[in-house]
């Protein structure tokens, strides 16, 4: 295509971190746009995303899936538009999805593309976040793994984030009360005053533990926990009988290599006769249409916000993760490399 | 009755332990037998049980039952036959199981009884163990709660004990492979020719996780946990994708106040997508008579076999609990009245 440009920015992880990746765990290289063969697609990406699990994908430790190799791109996901196409299934101006990589092109096989983007009614940068896989992580970690009833009491850690925010909203159209746990007054004002949260908690500000029994006076029917540690801690001990904990991330766990330290939870689980639930959305795949469908639909319906927190310009990308850890994003992290 | 004698020793409970009860807070105190009223019915007790669970029943911290109060008679499991009856639904020689307490005789308007016995072609001693509450907690734990598939790993702490010799073979019976970690060589011995464990595992010598490794190549798929710590952080360390962790008892931590610390499993349970459920069998009343006919049937095909650890006379009562949890007793512990 004469559009496309010949050079590809790239952001390439160039030292494996122990913990979270910082800057300098990246770097960004000036390669060449490839000619597509005979199978292939050339997307331009619009907008790369930036997800708490890229701690986990550039981890030595054993994870859920193979680390990113020193000197390859940096796994993750991002939207844009087919520019080129020799497959049969994409055209150009195709808007797709997928692991995409944080760089300005890709060339797939169509193996890296998750899908074909339909809500054209709808911004594109939603397929990263409250149509992509936070609001897929939301929809089945709360609906499917946590099983709320109307009138349970739904507790969500990093409740103002781009998962915590449609966890809540989730559990409110299910029936439930929420109680959002986030750092920060400017963080709980937004649970409350944008994502419908019935009370907000600062976990940074008092007693936890008190804050949580006077707002959840019947204890914790559910528990979505994004981030383990003294947060979780202090939920954990206020569990209702048959309480269902969703573990679907350890944002607050700085490494697991060793395992730190907590108190134990076996005593909990048993006298409350709960369950604790690892959660991974990909388990679910085969049910993405069904989330993306029914997330769309209260978008559309104003039943479902979000926020999102765009910078401009691939080099924001290498601290981009710190920097989330560090919870200075309001709503979803993307990168846009271009308007 | 001609035949009651008018002396009832009971056992009391006379100081609150802090963590594992030992002789010195319970006193054997002679009582009276009193005359019952109409709608009362009098029990001599042949069998009175010990539980690793009496230790939460005299504890101060919040549980799953209210505690027994100084003074009271010690909450226990027993088996005996109605020796005076003025309750239409019991008659002078039924065998019936309950909560009768730890003494001889017991007065009670029915609230107390369990269940009358229906499997008087088997020995009395059995409603107090594999057709008792140990064997209905291995059954609902294990097949309800676990949920193994055939060709599954089952791995079971205090496997030669009442409920872990139960939980085993159960799971033997749905088609699983099974491994017991139990103390020393005698009770691993125990576990593979009485119990048919395909592994046993002496957690007092060696590497444990190694030793696990080599019995689990694939991980495993069911843990059964009767004690929590050291051990169960070993097998937590081995889960197969999709596990299933029972927590049925914590029978290696002393005291739960304040909770001991430990690894975090949170991320084990992520990347495992795997669920720990807390289990109370009393959660499953409504089904009690299922189990126990189950259990019955394989008890007398040969297929569910149990040990019995029984001692003689009331006065053993007192330190019984501290000896259970020094793991001296082979087999389910029971203190027998008389002949």
């Amino acid at each position: 295509m004469s559009s496309a440009p010949p050079v590809n920015r790239q952001v390439r992880l160039k030292a494996r971190p122990n913990g979270i990746p910082q800057a300098e765990h990246f770097e960004i290289v000036e390669a060449t746009v490839p000619e597509i063969a005979d199978g292939e697609v050339l997307v331009r990406n619009h907008y790369l995303s930036v997800e708490p699990a890229m701690r986990g994908w550039v981890s030595a430790v054993a994870n859920y899936s193979k680390p990113v190799g020193i000197g390859e791109v940096m796994r993750a996901f991002a939207a844009g538009s087919v520019v080129k196409s020799r497959h049969p299934d994409y055209a150009e101006g195709d808007a797709v999805t997928g692991l995409l990589g944080w760089q300005e092109f890709a060339v797939t096989d169509g193996s890296a593309i998750t899908r074909k983007i339909k809500e054209i009614d709808l911004p594109l940068s939603l397929s990263l976040g409250v149509l992509g896989l936070n609001g897929i992580t939301a929809y089945f970690g709360v609906l499917d793994v946590g099983q709320p009833r109307p009138g349970d009491t739904v507790v969500v850690s990093t409740a103002a984030g781009a998962v915590g925010s449609a966890v809540g909203q989730i559990a409110k159209l299910a029936g439930c009360r929420t109680v959002g746990l986030a750092g920060g007054p400017v963080k709980t004002g937004i649970c409350k005053q944008e994502f419908s949260f019935d009370a907000a908690i600062d976990y940074k500000v008092g007693n936890v533990a008190a804050a949580l029994a006077a707002d959840c006076p019947r204890g914790v029917d559910v528990y979505f926990d994004n981030t383990s540690g003294a947060i979780s801690d202090a939920v954990l001990a206020q569990l209702a009988i048959g309480a269902r904990v969703v573990i679907c991330g350890t944002a607050s766990v700085a490494s697991w290599d060793p395992p730190p330290q907590g108190p134990r939870v076996e005593r909990h689980l048993l006298v409350k006769r709960a369950r604790m639930c690892g959660f991974l959305a990909f388990d679910f795949q085969h049910r993405y249409e069904e989330a993306i469908a029914r997330l769309a639909e209260w978008v559309r319906e104003g039943r479902l916000r979000y926020r999102e927190d765009i910078a401009d310009g691939i080099e924001h990308c290498p601290g981009a993760i710190a920097q989330l850890y560090r919870g200075e994003n309001l709503g979803k992290r993307l990168i846009r490399l271009h308007r």
